[in-house]
């Protein structure tokens, strides 16, 4: 059986690019005591990824030049040497952009045979939804009737946190872009309505239309210019959810625009970042929340899928030229 | 006795001036019933009115143009209408910049004869008391240990912000604009490092040196450049209080600055602004812990009072020179 990794070879200056990565063959090790041999299934590429990639400190250490891309990764167990894992379970974890790897079980959480397919362990019951509900729920705190607006709305978290935004009783507006992207998000996912910011032509107007009473919740994934004509119309008391700064990830120096702060004085407002881990101990409740919704069908998965493992660094360039719905999730075949 | 108000002569462009006031004798009011005649005692000068003065929608409705200035008052009742309140009670509330007014007690609050000088219930004990007690309790959360830096902190909230924070058992740093100031925060009010940003070539390595653990809340009254220097320092899970933005009070336009939200989603941390009135229905509370620590000499008195009714716009143009220490009051005589 092959065996593939992907590593950094070099660090990104600005857009990441396909020289950034490199792929190579290497031995299968063997398992030793205490560890498992995993087989890899599905591997997640996320936006979060690109901050790795600098070498300056943030919420999780920098990846090493030379060594193996690690993320969210769904596999299969191939060996065990470890009690109460067994050959066949389905795992996921942050792991190594690898087809078959060993690995300490602490890493690991089981995928219960329920979630079909298994991708959904990395997407809307897994690390985006999780983001997606401790974001909006606990930062956020969507009331019925508010206004929450959404960027990034048709991507992975984007599209859960418009859905869960519906389903506590809000006023959804969602920005994406292209007319896809709208339209699906309309038409599936249930927002009120979906602005496409590349073909809008005053995105302000367009959401002081959209929102005529205001924003009470800006979900941002996106940052940049988009939040510049989001956050003028934030109600007294709004909550800015700091996502992801997509917009922002491949400036190489600090990018300046206007101030905030004075604007969240007059509005008692509040902005906060985050990252999933954050939650790391509330996990079972946002899994349970969200395996609920999906079960009564208030919760639509949506994923694209790409084949195959060599496919990985093409795959993470994507999210940041948006040409995706959804969840991006590379099939390892 | 002769009677006076001063008016909103025509609102500021940028900088206010004294051109922006009119003062002019008017008739005494009769009192009605149900109403109070009130003799200004103490009157309060804060930077948020500089808000008031703008034509435009924020926490409270702008100031009329030709009608009197209003703010906080502490005064004496002349005459009462009313049950409940007495000839000689002294009273506190947002009342007109004039020497006797008539009003509806629904609108005031009642001063202890505790507190002494009744001008404490305009600052330490008053607005500017429980604006430092709920930003940096309810907002920043300090804990024990952590790090603590307040800008504008020889000011009328910074300064009780610095007490504050010492009192909860914090690393202070304390930021000013004279070498008075940095003084007077040391040796009086306990910060354990006090930088004048006016003389300080390097605002940022001189923050990096006095906080070589972090910055886990940031007391923010001015904004701006100072906030450029502080915010790059912050820990994870830091909070950043936005309490004023003095510095961009009398900017025209919206100010562009570098862009905070990468860093608050890769530092997981929150920012946000508040008004004391948003806490108005936990008034009680905070009253209680500021004049307990007062008792206990915890809790430093400091005021600047400048005397005379016709000082007032002075007074009031003084908060954006910063030639001051503590609250500014003026004593109407």
């Amino acid at each position: 059986m092959i065996n593939q990794v992907i590593e950094l070879a070099e660090r990104p200056d600005g857009q990441p690019s396909e020289n950034n990565f490199r792929i190579k063959e290497i031995e299968t090790p063997t398992t030793k005591d205490g560890e498992v041999l995993v087989q890899s299934k599905y591997i997640s590429v996320d936006p979060y990824m690109r901050g790795r990639m600098r070498d300056e400190k943030s919420y999780m250490p920098p990846f090493e030049v030379n060594a193996p891309i690690q993320g969210g990764v769904v596999a299969e167990i191939l060996e065990s040497k470890s009690d109460n894992w067994r050959e066949g379970d389905l795992v996921e974890g942050i792991l190594s952009w690898q087809r078959i790897q060993t690995v300490r079980p602490e890493l690991l959480r089981k995928v219960s045979p329920q979630v079909q397919p298994s991708s959904l362990a990395l997407s809307t019951l897994g690390m985006t939804g999780l983001t997606a509900y401790f974001g909006l729920m606990d930062i956020g705190q969507p009331q019925k009737g508010e206004t929450v607006v959404v960027s990034g709305a048709a991507g992975a978290v984007g599209g859960v946190v418009v859905q869960i935004a519906k389903i506590q009783g809000c006023r959804v507006v969602a920005i994406a872009g292209s007319d896809e992207k709208t339209t699906y998000l309309e038409n599936e996912l249930g927002a009120d309505v979906a602005l496409n910011y590349k073909t809008t032509t005053d995105m302000s107007e367009a959401l002081k239309t959209a929102c005529p009473e205001g924003v009470d919740v800006y979900f941002d994934n996106v940052g940049g210019e988009i939040s510049d004509a989001v956050i003028p119309l934030i109600n007294k008391f709004a909550r800015i959810v700091l996502c992801g700064q997509i917009a922002l990830y491949n400036e190489t120096s600090i990018p300046h625009g206007p101030r905030v702060a004075p604007l969240l004085v007059k509005r008692s407002a509040l902005m906060k970042g985050f990252i999933v881990t954050d939650y790391q101990n509330q996990i079972k409740e946002g899994v349970t929340a969200l395996s609920g919704w999906y079960q009564q069908g208030l919760l639509k998965h949506q994923e694209t899928v790409v084949e195959g493992f060599e496919k990985l660094p093409q795959a993470f360039l994507r999210l940041f030229t948006g040409e995706k719905l959804g969840k991006l999730v590379v099939q390892v075949n």
